[in-house]
């Protein structure tokens, strides 16, 4: 039996997110047991590194699967890709230890938050950026997001109802750019609380547009009191960069 | 009576085009129509400088109207787009002389047609650009594409049941570009015959593969023979950029 790593990439608008939720919604999960049922009758299990939200995109999303196929590895995403949706595409495969899990073994994500910052919305975008119509100060963003890169309690930074042990997380770093009207927010952590990037980037755009102060972030990781903060930002805005392992 | 010019950008994948065709199929046109409707309460006929075939985009298409409303001419951009679906944005409003009209003042427009030119779709891409995965040779289409620059007879590069008068045109620029894996081929022209951007598009693809010979280029202009070129490029990668007119 051979454990195979996916690298995949999607289009979330259509979807209630990564991990099948036990209902008849399509969910990226379902879709990809699908494919793999068509391509060898196999019922696998397909356990994927984050689970992202309804309506949140990929870039590099990884999974991996338990399989008997004799599928050579590198003809692995042609036939996936000839039986998926085309707005769910794998980018690579690659054979991994028996001992290999997309999720427990990852040692780090990076997410991208992006912002259409424009009067009006560019429609070429419209699925994959969050339209903030005020400009956006992107040196005040940035100040902002400086104060969260490191170890910190970031109970003020999760929604209610998430399970997390602990709300301490460590962000590796934490970038605000601006390349004509998109701004965009790229955080990386080893590990992330629940919404915790859109409700970062829902903060900062705040910050960005004046309705909040700098000192607002950083009360709110002092005292853990999510009211300091704006509202969450909109799944659509949000991506799963990359996904690190020990062995990259 | 107020006679307004409008630049707009739509995604056109869920369109029949700009023009409305007579049937029920949801189209640019009757969309900016129903807006205007609800706006104003006119019954208007909207005229657009570029009539954009089902699934072609537009970044900057312009189209006139006259209306005896009083909203504000700053305002029509936020009024419209307060009733427009989501895929169509206003993106500015200004007052003409009453004799200006979209289509016959203009004086020239640019197309973009766009390629994603790597292994597997990008799925961020794919409903605006056409995927080709055979890596393309940009020096060999850029060298073809040189060779349409100019006055010339476009009799091959046009689709039947065209019913243009003369199939003369003048191109007067053309330039294929590459950007990662985005290969784009930008082509201005006074005025294009039906379907020439997506026909010129797909022979400088087949030249950029490797498929077909410059001189096939060459000699398709010469003789005027469709069939030396290949298939027409899908609409889904082409977007109407800009039209042109003697006041800008």
């Amino acid at each position: 039996m051979q454990n195979i790593k996916f690298v995949l990439s999607y289009d979330g608008t259509g979807y209630h997110g990564f991990q099948d939720q036990g209902d008849d919604q399509p969910t990226i999960q379902s879709s990809l047991e699908q494919a793999v049922h068509r391509l060898t009758g196999e019922s696998l299990r397909v356990t994927g590194a984050g689970r992202t939200d309804a309506g949140v995109h990929a870039q590099g999303q990884v999974f991996n699967l338990r399989t008997n196929s004799r599928i050579p590895i590198d003809r692995w995403p042609y036939a996936l890709n000839s039986v998926l949706p085309r707005d769910i595409v794998v980018l690579s495969a690659s054979e991994v230890a028996q001992d290999f899990h997309a999720r427990f073994c990852a040692i780090g994500k990076t997410y991208r938050y992006s912002i259409d910052n424009d009067i009006f919305a560019n429609v070429f975008s419209r699925r994959y950026a969050y339209h903030v119509r005020e400009p956006l100060d992107t040196t005040a963003m940035s100040a902002a997001g400086s104060l969260l890169v490191g170890k910190h309690d970031f109970a003020a930074f999760r929604s209610t109802g998430s399970s997390a042990a602990t709300t301490v997380r460590t962000i590796t770093s934490l970038d605000v750019e601006r390349h004509g009207h998109m701004v965009t927010v790229e955080v990386s952590a080893e590990g992330f609380l629940y919404n915790m990037v859109r409700i970062i980037s829902g903060a900062l755009i705040d910050v960005g547009r004046g309705y909040r102060r700098l000192h607002a972030i950083a009360d709110a990781l002092r005292t853990g009191d999510r009211t300091l903060l704006g509202a969450t930002a909109p799944p659509h805005g949000l991506c799963l960069v990359q996904v690190g392992y020990p062995s990259d």
